[in-house]
């Protein structure tokens, strides 16, 4: 059994790990593919060391194979294609109002608890998700990054016929772009990468480059004056957080998606004006797995396209080393079987 | 006809002015009292001199009695005790979705045309909302204000059983609070001043000083750790904006009541990690104003309680004069017949 390690200082080592026997509720998985994702980018640049626990495997964007299972599992069986839903529920806390995935006691598999990087990974049963025998155990690795998304467009409350901005189309910003098109909204994708804005136009998302372009300006053109009912800050950055504001119309909304870890300036008057509403968004439930395994499988997320590279658990190290190395790069898979 | 009419320069003098016969569709009022709005300061103050088109009659916090009607005014008649909704509805722009009180076209009467600080005023008489024979007409200067808090504690969806934390002891706070508590919610006022945190305890709201006790730490006492589902900015300051992030539990609001007009560092974080929320609220609707009346009559807003003063409105300079000396002053009325 093989896996991937962080150990601190821009070090993610392949080493051996046992395979754990299944206790009661859990699965053993033999996982398939585990995604590499903007949060395990931060732990091997050494910005989450506090919180993880080193050496950790890290990885939590996984498709699998259900090896075995533990006493009183009745949702999966042996041979079951399933994507994991890496959240970890403690005691619920009677202040977390039925949303455990934001709770005091979550605990997330992968950060805090190991990860999908490695051939044998046990898991609590609950959070496993079928995927259809058709799908591409490739694409069932970004069934975690499309929940997100959809995650995000749902607490939007994204209608059709509206208009959406995405702000930043990285991985998740681009999987917004697709989910809320699918919703039936006009999609303006904000983007300063040339090489992302032309894969978003092959995905069939209008962009701006707000380098080239003013955004607001842009916008208040594609929408004839209408401009924008739902704004999406993906990109954690303060030209992104100072334009943000200037983009909703009377009584529109803000998901903040993106980790902004230092207090940024926020026209906060564009709030009163407008009565806009900003809504955070973090993780996913449920329900966004199934969205996202339904979307996934119709193929109108168009995961193929997001696939940058998909390596050997060998590599991992390289790997991490060639994402730093190419903003270009969308979706970097790690092949863990 | 008597007006109080702002010539800029800290000035507002008090003038004659005509009686003006209602076209179709308005109203002449006789105003009974004129209340003193915060915005009204800012007038005086010449923050906002680039709006006002000088000299103009301010004021819009008004109680009357219907003394004229135009040609197809069917909603009042001659003799009828009202309050004002000072707002003037342009054409709607498809984009206000049906909110013209944020809309495109929106006038705000008593800043952007002729306000109620003048004996005779002439509105249109969509503005108008009924009082009870048994309202005090210094009570029915006070439903404008009401009504901002009740749309206020609508916006911020309050309901019987949460906690809500009002930061800003002034009248819009205060009221916010007495709505919140009519709501069933318990509630906590932030306030650095101690003479009106007496004034809340009297009206049975729980207060806590910032500046002698840590704020984030009073709530969790308060709450039993549970924090504030929904949280009040009304204080309009730099430490009112960093700390009511740190104050909603999972998927808490915060309503952004006050007016600030540079961009603040908000901790945006939070917005993600709790899945927060932010609300801006601007004003008020009909149905806010129809609430206000209702709460008003019932006695539950003790408006008795917030009235600081009573002046004639020949004394209009020195009332706007004092406010400025008084920091523990609430609700100055101006008397206009």
């Amino acid at each position: 059994m093989k896996s991937a390690q962080y150990k601190g200082d821009r070090t993610v080592d392949v080493g051996v790990s046992e395979a754990i026997a299944p206790a009661a509720g859990e699965a053993r998985l033999e996982v398939a593919y585990c995604g590499i994702c903007g949060t395990d980018i931060h732990i091997f640049h050494g910005a989450m060391d506090q919180r993880v626990d080193m050496p950790q495997i890290i990885g939590h964007e996984a498709s699998a194979v259900v090896a075995e299972v533990g006493e009183g599992v009745t949702n999966v069986a042996v041979g079951d294609r399933v994507a994991v839903r890496p959240l970890f529920f403690g005691e619920p806390a009677s202040f977390d109002k039925g949303h455990p995935h934001v709770g005091k006691n979550l605990k997330f598999i992968g950060i805090d608890m190991p990860g999908g990087m490695q051939s044998s990974w046990t898991v609590p049963a609950y959070t496993l998700h079928h995927l259809p025998e058709s799908m591409d155990l490739q694409h069932g690795a970004m069934i975690e990054p499309a929940a997100v998304a959809c995650h995000d467009v749902r607490l939007g409350d994204v209608q059709s016929g509206e208009t959406c901005v995405v702000i930043g189309g990285g991985p998740i910003g681009l999987l917004i772009a697709l989910v809320a098109l699918e919703k039936g909204a006009k999609v303006i994708l904000s983007e300063v990468n040339q090489t992302r804005l032309d894969l978003a136009a092959s995905l069939g998302i209008e962009g701006v480059n707000p380098l080239n372009e003013n955004l607001p300006e842009a916008v208040n053109r594609m929408t004839d004056g209408k401009m924008a009912d739902c704004v999406f800050e993906v990109s954690g950055s303060a030209p992104g957080v100072e334009v943000m504001t200037e983009l909703p119309n009377v009584r529109g909304r803000i998901v903040m998606v993106a980790i902004h870890p230092q207090p940024k300036p926020v026209n906060l008057f564009k709030f009163f004006w407008s009565e806009i509403k900003m809504i955070g968004a973090r993780l996913y439930e449920e329900q966004d797995f199934d969205e996202a395994i339904q979307l996934a499988a119709s193929g109108k997320l168009h995961l193929d396209k997001l696939i940058t590279q998909v390596s050997p658990l060998e590599k991992v190290q390289e790997v991490f080393e060639s994402i730093d190395a190419n903003p270009d790069g969308i979706k970097y898979l790690i092949q863990c079987s």
